[in-house]
């Protein structure tokens, strides 16, 4: 175990990666198959600009993300799950069904017309 | 929907609640069977003592957590999981699993003497 974790539990090291209130939105993002910065900007939470740079840079060198151009040598990114990203998916949709349960007024998202739904 | 939340997504609505790094790891100590501050405090991820104080206050306010004296007219407190905080348990074990089969050298801690374990 690395002194630089705070224990060897596998709850407390996932949320040392995606514990915030807004590493799980861009996640849920791109399982909806929103792949571009801007589609992520555009969410309904909001999320200051800031803030989206520094988590998405997290998640790709936590290597839950994945960055290419979107064409050959253009400067325009998009971003992907990885397998390990998309292995998340059991823990979105324990949160999601939760948050229909308990929470009033609530409304899972639909994805886009992409392949990649919640399923 | 109100507007003093981000949006009406359920996942978006459950981080409001819960999307730190510390809540989850109190709501695990709590389906550990841990119940006292004290209990809380000595998690070996070390939390700051003010930020527990405010995380336990918070799940309390949300419906999460209830708070009853030790014993009658005693000063000393003990936390439970309500009906609402323990229906996150699939939340907790979708996270658990998450870790153990991506985050190298993780560990689930066992619970204490309690009934209330990990199942």
């Amino acid at each position: 175990m690395s002194n630089s974790y705070r224990s060897d539990c596998p709850v407390a090291r996932m949320l040392d990666l995606t514990g915030d209130r807004w590493t799980m939105l861009v996640i849920r993002d791109l399982f909806l198959g929103r792949t571009r910065y801007k589609e992520f900007a555009d969410s309904p939470e909001g999320i200051p600009t800031n803030i989206l740079a520094e988590r998405l840079e997290r998640l790709v060198d936590a290597g839950l993300v994945s960055r290419e151009p979107l064409a050959p040598g253009g400067r325009r990114m998009c971003y992907r799950l990885t397998p390990m990203g998309r292995s998340l998916r059991p823990v979105l949709e324990a949160m999601r069904d939760w948050g229909l349960a308990w929470i009033p007024e609530t409304r899972a998202m639909r994805p886009g017309s992409t392949p990649e739904s919640w399923g």
